[in-house]
């Protein structure tokens, strides 16, 4: 199996990009990785996107960015699997230059949902649960999420506080972050004030909806010394779905998704959890983050948040989380934090992370992609390659 | 590069489905093509659709079809390219298998668009039109084609009526369809009569929208002994863009994506295009019809309805199209389209067609897929596994 590797990154600034279509922002963050990467022409481009239709009255935006950023007639698809969108457009750009059908792919995740109302933005992200069972009964995303933080509080007989400390490392990181929606820290006071959503779920529990785009380039490994950019070696980009509607699972806090995609990741890239030295987790309630890690085999269930309060994830931990501010710190464009994910990871291992925020000598990093409360998950590991 | 072939097929008829929700018509159609290769497993899942968001408040139709066909966990995403969406995700799948992360890929296409009114679902599909340039100022796909349309008249002096003879041929096919949404044969008389959509497209130059689902399973060429399903070759699967708004293009009657997707496909499968036998061709409107056998090299710019008229084209002709209906007598359910064209293709490269459309000893079948006024085109091109 062809291996491959990234070779350039972009992004844009994380923000209320009302002026800006988002037809731009997914071309901005691609001629940005192209510059990055040294490389003046692509063969194929991935986007990972899930509400265009819904929120900008735009489907058909593989061909339109391709378009846009000069590369009319290229191979150019969107590429759909909820908030998992953005990592499910690297995995298909990864098999398209593993296939050997292309030499040169760009996966781009691009995301416009902030210049409409909230209400509308919920609704139209409801379409990631099951229409029929969860969406058309009320269940948007912070109730879904509400109802797996309520039952592992339960369950583990832990308190809502002790979840705070899941926000206030990604507020933390985020201040370093230039393109981060957030610049300010949080405490445990904030968090304790902070606006209740869906009962336990309160405003730090809950990722800002956003605008972005971010995005890679990516060429086969036995090829890099051909490019210029500075290459990171994809040791594994495994998806792995599970039942849409929380309903149809035999417990609501076994994430099936997450466990198959992760072991699969570590099995290929050959290494085991703890080898792992970061991790961009999908921090879109912070209840996510904590099934994350226990799902993934980094800690045993139950136990997340009191290794969490005991500071190993924290940017001085064993193994830090959300480095460059996460979903919650950095915000969550739906369909593009994937990619965000995948970028910040690249950062760290390059070694071109903010001083503040550099974890030291990075030789493997995880990004985990969720979407939905599980349906869709997406791990990539990466690996320094050393000279 | 790694070959690819399909082992199975399977199609629901093409009908307004209102009793059946967009996950089962999907479902249908997956379980049938698993038990036409006899398959019992699949590694992972491509489903082509345009507007489950938009139409049926679901997204996320990857893993929410995997997991009603009984495959939860399995690799799954969505994968949009307007009308070209079916056989985008076929491509998908074949660069999946070709690339060696899976052995037995599925590609299915499936699109809901009846159950609304005639005016949403237009509007629905106008996001595969430029939603800046072309749907905000009004122009639905009838308006855009009708443009390219009276170009074409005007540029080549032809008539209206000229055209007649694709929805003819289209239905003429059909009749002996038992999928097709419809089951008359019209005449030069209906044609003439029928009700104006937008001048100078009539009722009969448009196809219908319509609900159904089509799909595939795919595995490596040199892996087709293990299997039991009748194997057809994919000869080539090429995909290329061109510019999303009409207004972009140097020439209204040159499809820059479908000339370069058909020459990139006949190179590939090293062949010359009047080897190919049948054409599975993409007649959303009567007048692309035209242009994809112009822009596909089958015949000179200007040439396509005089040979048309000829009888070329017919069933009995030199090179048959549409031979189960197309779009205009099958039906056109959007996003599965692409992959009921390549259905049909099989069936054709099989000897498995109704008698009076089986066109003889097909060793070489082409169906080309094409996106919004001819933005995203896929070629395939299939061929006979002489034992």
């Amino acid at each position: 199996m062809r291996k491959v590797a990234i070779i350039g990154i972009g992004q844009t600034p994380v923000r209320e990009h009302w002026d800006y279509p988002i037809r731009y922002l997914g071309v901005q963050a691609l001629l940005a990785a192209m510059q990055d990467a040294r490389v003046d022409t692509i063969g194929g481009l991935f986007v990972g996107n899930m509400l265009s239709g819904a929120l900008s009255e735009q489907e058909h935006l593989g061909a339109l960015i391709a378009d846009y950023a000069g590369f009319s007639g290229i191979e150019a698809v969107k590429v759909e699997a909820a908030c998992a969108s953005g990592a499910a457009a690297m995995r298909m750009a990864l098999m398209a230059v593993a296939s050997g059908r292309m030499e040169v792919a760009a996966a781009i995740g691009v995301e416009k949902l902030t210049e409409y109302s909230g209400k509308f933005s919920t609704a139209a992200l409801a379409t990631a649960a099951d229409a029929d069972y969860e969406a058309s009964i009320g269940l948007s995303f912070a109730a879904i999420n509400a109802l797996m933080m309520r039952r592992y509080m339960h369950e583990y007989k832990v308190n809502k506080e002790d979840f705070a400390i899941f926000p206030i490392i990604a507020h933390a990181n985020a201040v370093h972050n230039p393109n981060a929606m957030f610049h300010h820290t949080i405490n445990r006071e904030d968090y304790a004030r902070a606006k209740m959503i869906a009962d336990p779920i309160n405003l730090m529990d809950s990722s800002p909806i956003a605008d972005g785009a971010a995005a890679v380039i990516i060429v086969p490994m036995d090829k890099i010394k051909k490019y210029a950019g500075k290459a990171v070696r994809v040791a594994a980009c495994e998806l792995a779905t599970d039942t849409v509607g929380l309903d149809s699972r035999e417990d609501a806090l076994l994430l099936k998704g997450v466990q198959k995609s992760a072991s699969k990741a570590l099995k290929i890239a050959g290494i085991e959890a703890k080898q792992i030295q970061l991790m961009e987790l999908h921090d879109a309630f912070s209840i996510m983050s904590v099934l994350s890690l226990e799902n993934s085999g980094f800690c045993q269930p139950g136990r997340a948040l009191f290794a969490a309060n005991d500071g190993k994830y924290s940017i001085d931990g064993e193994m830090p989380v959300c480095t460059f501010g996460g979903l919650k710190g950095r915000g969550h464009p739906v369909g593009a934090s994937g990619l965000y994910q995948i970028v910040e990871a690249v950062q760290q291992v390059r070694g071109d992370a903010p001083a503040p925020i550099q974890v030291e000598d990075v030789e493997w990093a995880m990004a985990q992609n969720i979407g939905g409360s599980g349906a869709t998950v997406i791990t990539t590991i990466l690996n320094r390659i050393n000279e």
